[in-house]
Protein backbone atom coordinates (compact mmCIF):
# COMPACT_ATOMS: atom_id res chain seq x y z
CA UNK A 1 0.00 0.00 0.00
CA UNK A 2 0.98 3.48 -0.36
CA UNK A 3 1.43 5.98 2.17
CA UNK A 4 2.73 9.64 2.37
CA UNK A 5 4.11 11.27 5.61
CA UNK A 6 4.14 15.36 5.14
CA UNK A 7 6.77 17.06 7.48
CA UNK A 8 6.34 20.88 7.52
CA UNK A 9 7.82 23.01 9.77
CA UNK A 10 5.86 23.95 13.39
CA UNK A 11 4.22 27.35 13.02
CA UNK A 12 6.45 30.63 14.23
CA UNK A 13 9.91 28.91 13.37
CA UNK A 14 11.63 30.56 10.54
CA UNK A 15 11.82 28.78 6.75
CA UNK A 16 14.71 30.02 5.54
CA UNK A 17 14.37 28.08 2.28
CA UNK A 18 10.76 29.64 2.13
CA UNK A 19 11.55 32.87 2.68
CA UNK A 20 14.35 32.96 -0.12
CA UNK A 21 11.76 31.86 -2.65
CA UNK A 22 9.07 34.23 -1.34
CA UNK A 23 11.73 37.49 -1.55
CA UNK A 24 12.96 35.70 -5.38
CA UNK A 25 9.28 35.97 -6.34
CA UNK A 26 8.27 39.23 -4.99
CA UNK A 27 11.65 40.60 -6.91
CA UNK A 28 10.14 39.55 -9.90
CA UNK A 29 7.02 41.17 -9.42
CA UNK A 30 4.48 38.22 -8.01
CA UNK A 31 3.67 40.29 -5.07
CA UNK A 32 0.60 38.57 -4.15
CA UNK A 33 2.47 35.96 -3.01
CA UNK A 34 2.83 36.94 0.59
CA UNK A 35 4.24 33.90 2.55
CA UNK A 36 6.20 30.57 1.74
CA UNK A 37 6.75 27.64 3.93
CA UNK A 38 8.24 24.56 2.23
CA UNK A 39 8.13 21.18 3.74
CA UNK A 40 8.82 17.39 2.90
CA UNK A 41 6.70 15.18 0.82
CA UNK A 42 7.63 11.64 1.87
CA UNK A 43 5.94 8.95 -0.29
CA UNK A 44 5.95 4.96 0.50
CA UNK A 45 5.34 1.69 -0.82
CA UNK A 46 4.64 -0.40 2.02
CA UNK A 47 4.17 -4.41 1.83
CA UNK A 48 2.14 -6.37 4.06
CA UNK A 49 0.41 -3.96 6.29
CA UNK A 50 -2.65 -2.75 6.73
CA UNK A 51 -3.42 0.65 6.89
CA UNK A 52 -3.27 1.08 11.34
CA UNK A 53 -0.07 -0.53 10.53
CA UNK A 54 1.32 1.73 8.34
CA UNK A 55 0.35 4.16 10.52
CA UNK A 56 1.83 3.17 13.56
CA UNK A 57 5.08 2.08 11.90
CA UNK A 58 5.43 5.42 9.94
CA UNK A 59 4.62 7.63 13.07
CA UNK A 60 7.66 5.51 14.13
CA UNK A 61 9.85 6.22 11.70
CA UNK A 62 8.63 9.97 11.59
CA UNK A 63 9.28 10.33 14.96
CA UNK A 64 12.91 8.43 14.49
CA UNK A 65 14.25 9.59 10.99
CA UNK A 66 11.87 11.73 9.51
CA UNK A 67 11.05 14.87 11.13
CA UNK A 68 13.53 17.09 13.61
CA UNK A 69 10.27 17.22 16.83
CA UNK A 70 12.04 20.30 18.26
CA UNK A 71 11.49 22.29 14.95
CA UNK A 72 9.05 19.95 13.14
CA UNK A 73 5.86 18.71 12.97
CA UNK A 74 4.74 15.90 10.57
CA UNK A 75 1.04 14.26 9.69
CA UNK A 76 0.87 11.15 7.79
CA UNK A 77 -1.71 10.01 5.34
CA UNK A 78 -3.13 6.38 4.41
CA UNK A 79 -4.67 4.83 1.38
CA UNK B 1 -6.15 32.13 0.40
CA UNK B 2 -3.83 29.15 1.01
CA UNK B 3 -2.59 27.04 -1.82
CA UNK B 4 -0.04 24.08 -2.26
CA UNK B 5 2.84 22.92 -4.77
CA UNK B 6 3.67 19.62 -4.24
CA UNK B 7 6.64 18.83 -6.46
CA UNK B 8 7.97 14.85 -6.99
CA UNK B 9 10.51 13.57 -9.34
CA UNK B 10 9.22 11.67 -12.45
CA UNK B 11 8.45 7.80 -12.51
CA UNK B 12 11.56 6.07 -13.05
CA UNK B 13 13.93 9.08 -12.40
CA UNK B 14 16.34 7.95 -9.54
CA UNK B 15 16.08 9.61 -5.78
CA UNK B 16 19.26 9.18 -4.22
CA UNK B 17 17.56 10.95 -1.19
CA UNK B 18 14.49 8.34 -0.78
CA UNK B 19 16.95 5.81 -1.93
CA UNK B 20 18.86 6.77 1.19
CA UNK B 21 16.04 6.42 3.68
CA UNK B 22 14.77 3.26 2.32
CA UNK B 23 18.17 1.56 2.90
CA UNK B 24 18.75 3.22 6.51
CA UNK B 25 15.11 1.68 7.44
CA UNK B 26 15.31 -1.54 6.25
CA UNK B 27 18.89 -1.76 8.17
CA UNK B 28 16.86 -0.97 11.05
CA UNK B 29 14.42 -3.67 10.67
CA UNK B 30 11.72 -2.12 8.80
CA UNK B 31 11.90 -4.73 6.12
CA UNK B 32 7.76 -4.01 5.20
CA UNK B 33 9.30 -0.52 3.38
CA UNK B 34 9.64 -1.73 -0.26
CA UNK B 35 9.99 1.79 -1.50
CA UNK B 36 10.47 5.24 -0.24
CA UNK B 37 10.03 8.79 -2.81
CA UNK B 38 10.71 12.29 -1.59
CA UNK B 39 9.74 15.25 -2.77
CA UNK B 40 8.99 19.21 -1.77
CA UNK B 41 5.51 20.51 -0.81
CA UNK B 42 5.33 23.74 -0.90
CA UNK B 43 2.72 26.28 0.83
CA UNK B 44 1.73 29.72 -0.26
CA UNK B 45 -0.71 32.36 1.64
CA UNK B 46 -1.49 34.59 -1.21
CA UNK B 47 -3.38 37.68 -1.28
CA UNK B 48 -5.71 39.16 -3.95
CA UNK B 49 -6.49 36.32 -6.48
CA UNK B 50 -9.40 33.96 -6.71
CA UNK B 51 -9.05 29.80 -6.99
CA UNK B 52 -8.78 30.26 -10.88
CA UNK B 53 -5.81 32.73 -10.26
CA UNK B 54 -3.71 31.15 -7.75
CA UNK B 55 -3.61 28.32 -10.32
CA UNK B 56 -2.39 29.80 -13.43
CA UNK B 57 0.45 32.20 -11.23
CA UNK B 58 1.50 28.71 -9.11
CA UNK B 59 2.39 27.19 -12.50
CA UNK B 60 3.54 29.97 -14.25
CA UNK B 61 6.21 29.97 -11.05
CA UNK B 62 6.44 26.19 -10.61
CA UNK B 63 7.51 25.82 -14.44
CA UNK B 64 10.42 28.80 -14.06
CA UNK B 65 11.59 27.97 -10.35
CA UNK B 66 10.20 25.36 -7.76
CA UNK B 67 10.81 22.60 -10.70
CA UNK B 68 13.29 21.79 -12.60
CA UNK B 69 10.95 20.17 -15.88
CA UNK B 70 13.65 17.24 -16.80
CA UNK B 71 13.16 15.10 -14.16
CA UNK B 72 10.31 16.83 -11.77
CA UNK B 73 6.62 16.87 -12.23
CA UNK B 74 4.42 19.42 -10.10
CA UNK B 75 1.04 19.27 -8.96
CA UNK B 76 -1.42 22.24 -7.80
CA UNK B 77 -3.66 21.80 -5.11
CA UNK B 78 -6.08 25.31 -4.36
CA UNK B 79 -8.82 25.72 -0.87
Amino acid sequence: MKSKVIVTFKPGVLDPQGRAIQQLLAQHGYSQIKDVRVGKLIEFELDGVDSAQARTLLAEVSEQVLANPIIETFRIETE
